[in-house]
């Protein structure tokens, strides 16, 4: 009663905060490139770099974000899990796009000048994260999406799909920290970057609100007891004596299956608030 | 049994490479030193400055990992909780020291050279993850370590504990790639960065090394079935269909308590393994 809404208005002050960080990183992310950096373009210039930093901290970055934490908007809860699914699914393939869009901007514009790519620890990375990153949604798309993987393969895979998934984000994030410090010591010359001017005091903030940014949708994506409930009309799990197989069987229902096709249909009441028990002493013991 | 063995044996293997990926970080930032900037000494010079690297990575990541990762030993769950505690915070304290000193050795080489201090997004996030680390260590011993706290403050605070700890040592590795980017663009000048001169290849794999290391503690940390299994005098869970208020004492048993001064002694070996049993669920369910 009481502490389940004080339970949901601490998720909703929490996925405001990170919205509202996340949009005013995109606004930094155009003020930088409008107010300091000449702005967009598409010519080879640097307008061109330009793009890099603004479709990877709209795309890589805040929309990844709420694609970790689609399943957690209680108001989501209703709609069906495939639905939901496509959603995640959706987000993190615009993301990529995104992604992969802000890496040709900043080939092209090397290449217009002769720089040099793929030198500096920056771009080792940030290439390895969109790497798994796609690896990642190939992965997931066959997995928990196409209805052909046995649910024991989606129960086993569950745990690395999210462990993955939060740490390419991290790993991400980290990127864009090296891409800002980077950038900065390269074009801020006289004054120096060392001189703080208000370029770098501004994008400094930026980068700091990165990390909140980061730190935001962690918290939210590992609380247990934010997650989508299980389906009601899903696997239920085997009584506390039974083998380690049922504890599988649950994480599945929780995490990967489709439970809308699930073939067995035992809807006990009882059972279910047993799983959400369950689900419930696993979130305060973990993160 | 055999299953038991298998996963002890996937333990061993991530402990291994963490082992060695962590310390080959340090045998790189040492070579890095060595080999291409001057070597260590304390006088002003860059070889002042050489300690910062080398202090942080065998500090604030190889040995802040490892303090992370403490209780998940097999071979400590013989030895009292209270010991592993002091472990676990001696370990940190260490590397918060060691923290300490590669900072103070930057501030000496900047001030002798003239260099402003603070002004880089590495400079604000590295000090912001050195005050919360050093939070983080002073709450941990307050709550934690000291018999004063109720056991349901620190329910309350142990997931927010084991979130932070992980948060700051995911920004403390994102820092040092940031530092490392900085400084082989400061004194990689003929031939630059762009050119990729040996330096440049080593360094960048040093920081790849620290992302593996990264990625290697947060997976072990991130497996509740790795964990201490929770002591045997301790308090046990509530039936199953007891009051929310049951999986808290679980949780704090499990993370937070000091079973050793536990009052309560109820040594049922079923209820035991009917915690176990939650605790593994739960574990699968989360990350």
């Amino acid at each position: 009663g009481a502490r389940k809404m004080e339970d949901y208005g601490r998720f909703l002050a929490l996925l405001g905060s990170a919205l509202l960080v996340g949009f005013v990183s995109v606004v930094f992310s155009l003020v930088w490139v409008f107010q300091y950096r000449e702005g967009l373009s598409w010519d080879g210039s640097p307008r061109e770099f330009n793009w890099h930093p603004v479709l990877i901290i709209t795309g890589f970055v805040f929309i990844q974000g709420i694609a970790i934490i689609v399943y957690r908007l209680p108001w989501t809860w209703k709609c069906s899990k495939l639905l939901m699914k496509f959603i995640h699914a959706g987000l993190n393939t615009i993301a990529m796009i995104l992604a992969i869009v802000s890496m040709v901007a900043v080939f092209e514009f090397h290449n217009a000048r002769n720089i040099p790519n793929m030198y500096s620890l920056h771009s080792w990375i940030g290439l390895t994260a969109v790497i798994f990153y796609s690896l990642q949604l190939i992965l997931g798309f066959a997995v928990f999406l196409l209805p052909f993987a046995p649910v024991p393969l989606r129960a086993a895979l569950m745990p690395i799909h999210v462990y993955s998934g939060l740490t390419i984000f991290a790993t991400v994030i980290a990127t864009a920290l090296m891409g800002i410090t980077e950038k900065l010591i390269f074009s801020l010359k006289n004054p120096a970057y060392s001189a703080s001017p208000p370029e770098a005091t501004f994008v400094n903030c930026l980068g700091l609100l990165l990390v909140i940014f980061g730190a935001l949708i962690l918290w939210m994506a590992s609380r247990s007891h934010w997650k989508r409930p299980p389906e009601k009309n899903a696997k239920v799990l085997q009584p506390i004596g039974g083998t380690p197989e049922g504890t599988e069987a649950e994480s599945t229902m929780t995490d990967g299956s489709n439970a809308d096709k699930s073939d067995l249909r035992i809807n006990s009441e009882a059972a279910r608030k047993q799983n959400l028990k369950l689900d419930e002493a696993g979130q305060r013991s973990t993160m």
